[in-house]
């Protein structure tokens, strides 16, 4: 990047009449992967890492990351005048306070930050004099010249064989809690809420199978669209039916509320932008800033979503299978590294059928990158792989009946005797998790520690959640539920798929992690009871157990799950790696 | 209760111009006991519990008391015109909107509440057009007129030899919190604050050694403390120092605060009733509500402490095992019931060096007593005990050393066939909190279920949580540190006294409880780990134990914990209750 972008902003912002600006990496749909037209943070300053925040003010521009980007910020940002923060509330609002003086005002595009967002900055900014200024037009827009076009790939059905019911099934659901709540109107803020409402799917954002949109729900079940023009088939139109009215263009939406007699409109603060939010108070129309109760609904798969889950987790687990046998033979190549295993991966997924796209960027990390939790391989980072050490491979596929995402960790050849033990306690933390059974109204946090105890005993932990909620055939990364340290106050409950992922990291030297996905289910024993069952499918490397660390109900764990493995894909695999799977899911013996 | 009172309070409020009234369960200093010139609700409905509140509106009045109460509830209202509801604010505001009206005033005592108690009434009141006063007298105690006069029994200073650290030094550090967030003032709510910030105890309260007392602390280390005129001796006031002004007035506290020339008053929103802070922003001061320092100060044990902890421990133990070894030949004796063994096992304390009370009221549950679990025996409901079934005891002691709190489980003949397993899978739970290691910044609700994990694998779990906080001769349950399903927030840290108390209770048949208290220290072995220490000693019934539902591991816990249990206290019991603890504490075989 040059500074001529940080100079053209700085004058951009002298027109419009501010002295600051913040520039979120975000898009007006809070996605956490943002299609082109949205890097601006990455265009002003060069960062393109997942979570970030540059803020100017006067010729000065700061950028906030988080400890996991730091050194990439720093590379990437060059030598430009650009200091870098560390990314939380308190440092934004010491920087800002400090750069601006009173009777300066901060400039904002509404579209890019949520209320919930900005509030921590409100009161200290105002103690200053320093205003807070929404501003009409994004100025980066305005000196962007070759800003891409924003996405408007199709929107596709998502056939009933996937979805499982019917979007007015799930419209009429979704109503009656707006009548229970006395609410008009559901604002949905955000393609993930559209695509699982309305059953449609499509591909404007990189890992995410989602059209760009946003929408209305009204309390008899009917709705109001935004999709793009071009987005919009007629056998979409179709699927939609008569019910859901069609607009190309957002401030339509508002107009519709208007003309349904909408007076209270429930939204959700982390999803809806301070744009939208405006556009209702505007009209007279009072917003109830509760969470959206789509989120809780996407997030219990139904009976259809979950066998369709199951199938995508036994095509996913062939395909990595693929992988997993080649590897051997991969790493005797000199020009074999962490990329070309990312690329070989990718073509074994191509392979299986339904497969869109990867799920997240793969974490391919060899030796002392495996160690760096968010790792993103870049072909500047790429080491070359051989036939020794600890390889970790983290990736996951779009399929339409699912979304996966499976960690496993290799011994390439010799490794360090310390990986021995370490594995095996992320193994046993692995395995509390997965056998657990709990009662409802149990919430992730009040379990995470069974993933940790192992290490825990040796004194180790790892800087990281346990489990993640997952999308069917949409994000990999769901809410509301999830496994780990922090406060969720959200109860797991039966259909919910989350991630189990302990590990454990020797800086340096290398990363470990196993990870499966699981949905939550029923015990079939115990009422009041839930249990979990495995989706993903593929063997746990048995040259890093030390089967002396396992109990005897943990070795037998393992034998049913590779027993399982086995028994699934062995007809799914080419012969070569058939042969690879039933050595990988050999049982052991207790010690 | 006479219909009488109920009759002279709403002749009460008409005088004073009030439609309602609310009679919590509760003293103008928070306590969870309180002296009988406070048990206004009991004076009034009959009712007795630890918890609970009457509304009175109009010519109605309405007791709210939670689960535990609602048999007792009922017995001790009798058939006076109240009508029972279960204690929740919704309840509350509910029953208070219906049955007063617009225009109406509901009265309330600020002494006896907090702002954020009555915070969830305010709203809907006001929505419905109710006035929430303060009054300045409360009417209940212009009827009752044989009201016992306040307690203002004699402070005594607490020896350093006891609390580990000077009053001058606990002022001085507690007083740099308060330059630290720019306040003036500490508000001292409370008793139990005022007792760990000045060394002192006494005797007003049952079960909690405190002189009531409220006060303030400067930034400069002094201090204004309020005691009655009666409760201060020349050897108190030799104790206080110079630094410490003493006034016999609460009002007096507030003239002291503008002598200070206070401005910022840091006040904890949970201990501080209204009138107090009303005070002050009479005033003209900010209050500042944030929990209260001395709160977490008061929860980390200092050398000393923990030391008379032990010490407290072991003559408590003693005199438990004498209790324990008793029992056998005592349930021969046909008069022979849950309250004889409490006064039984009070005796056996009572011998013991420095026992001043029992730390709570004792729960003694036989059979299917034991279920309840908040069981308190009564004349009326003491089970005469046999040589057969299953005896639940949870008592206490205070003594100047430290504070006590132990259950054990026995079996005092044959029981039935279930319990053994259920024990097992009890003590399983004990045992894995007991020996758990866990890094610095864990919460209490993230170790919780470890305690649960063993009930759970049977479908079973238990409706309480699973340790609280304990004083250095203090309360019996002291915040803020707790092990339990709730969200704390609180992180554990070495120093905290917890008691550590899974069990499991079948209705009608028999409670099993296994508590020991524990203390927190760091890991020797493992930096930045934190590890339990037991403080408990007592045998754990081996006759309801299932060895072959325990690890190795688990078999090794119990013998090194009797083997401790014997080694120290058999120097210090009978001869005969000697012979019964080798007995009791004889090591047992992994199956």
């Amino acid at each position: 990047m040059s500074q001529e972008r940080l100079d053209a902003l700085y004058q951009a912002l002298q027109k419009q009449g501010v002295q600051g600006f913040l520039v979120p990496r975000c898009d007006e749909y809070q996605n956490e992967y943002v299609p082109p037209c949205d890097e601006r943070l990455a265009w002003l300053t060069g960062f393109d890492g997942s979570a970030g925040l540059a803020a100017v003010a006067h010729q000065c521009t700061a950028l906030f990351v988080d400890g996991r980007y730091t050194l990439q910020a720093q590379q990437q940002i060059g030598d430009q005048a650009i200091v870098q923060k560390n990314l939380s509330a308190n440092e934004i609002v010491r920087w800002l306070c400090t750069t601006l003086t009173a009777g300066d005002t901060l400039g904002y595009d509404p579209r890019l930050h949520t209320e919930r967002g900005l509030a921590p900055l409100r009161q200290p900014l105002q103690d200053q004099g320093i205003q807070l200024r929404p501003l009409d037009q994004n100025p980066i827009d305005a000196i962007w010249t070759d800003r891409p076009a924003a996405p408007s790939g199709p929107a596709r059905p998502h056939p009933l064989a996937f979805s499982g019911e019917e979007s007015a099934d799930k419209r009429a659901r979704i109503a009656s809690q707006l009548a229970e709540r006395q609410q008009d109107a559901l604002w949905l803020a955000n393609p993930e809420v559209c695509a699982w409402l309305f059953n449609i799917r499509g591909s404007d954002i990189p890992h995410l199978p989602v059209a760009l949109s946003m929408g209305l729900l009204y309390r008899d079940g009917s709705a109001t669209l935004y999709l793009a023009r071009e987005a919009v088939s007629d056998a979409l139109r179709q699927h939609l039916g008569n019910d859901v009215e069609l607009v190309h263009d957002k401030r339509a939406l508002f107009h519709a509320a208007e003309h349904q007699h909408v007076q209270r409109v429930w939204a959700d603060p982390l999803l809806s932008n301070c744009w939208s939010l405006q556009q209702f108070r505007e009209r007279d129309m009072q917003v109830f800033l509760e969470p959206d109760p789509i989120t809780s609904a996407k997030a219990c798969k139904n009976p259809v979503e979950l066998e369709g889950s199951r199938a995508a987790h036994i095509r996913d687990g062939a395909a990595l299978c693929e992988f997993l046998a080649a590897l051997p033979n991969a790493v005797q190549d000199d020009d074999f590294g962490e990329l070309e295993a990312v690329q070989l991966l990718r073509r074994k997924r191509e392979q299986r059928e339904g497969f869109t796209d990867d799920s997240f960027d793969s974490i391919s990390g060899y030796r002392g990158n495996g160690a760096i939790v968010h790792y993103r391989v870049t072909p500047e980072s790429s080491q070359t792989m051989r036939a020794e050490g600890i390889y970790l491979i983290d990736s996951g596929g779009q399929y339409p009946d699912g979304t996966t995402d499976v960690t496993r960790t290799l011994a390439l050849g010799a490794f360090p005797p310390s990986a021995r033990e370490h594995f095996t306690r992320v193994l046993k933390g692995h395995i509390a998790i997965a056998s657990l059974r709990f009662p409802k109204g149990t919430f992730g946090e009040q379990i995470d520690a069974f993933a940790r105890k192992s290490l825990w005993d040796a004194g180790l932990d790892y800087a990281h959640g346990t489990g993640h909620g997952v999308g069917s055939f949409l994000s990999v990364h769901e809410g509301p539920q999830r496994i780990g340290k922090a406060s969720s106050q959200v109860a797991l409950e039966p259909g919910m798929i989350l991630s189990n992922e302990p590990g454990f990291y020797l800086t340096g030297e290398y990363g470990i992690r196993i990870e499966n996905l699981v949905f939550i289910k029923d015990s079939s024993r115990y009422p009041g009871f839930l249990e979990f069952e495995e989706l993903t499918l593929a063997p746990i490397d048995q040259q890093l157990i030390d089967p002396t660390l396992l109990t005897a109900e943990e070795i037998q764990w393992l034998n049913d799950y590779h027993h399982k493995v086995r028994e699934t894909l062995e007809p799914l695999v080419s012969e070569s790696t058939r042969d690879w799977l039933v050595a990988a899911t050999a049982p052991i013996r207790a010690q």
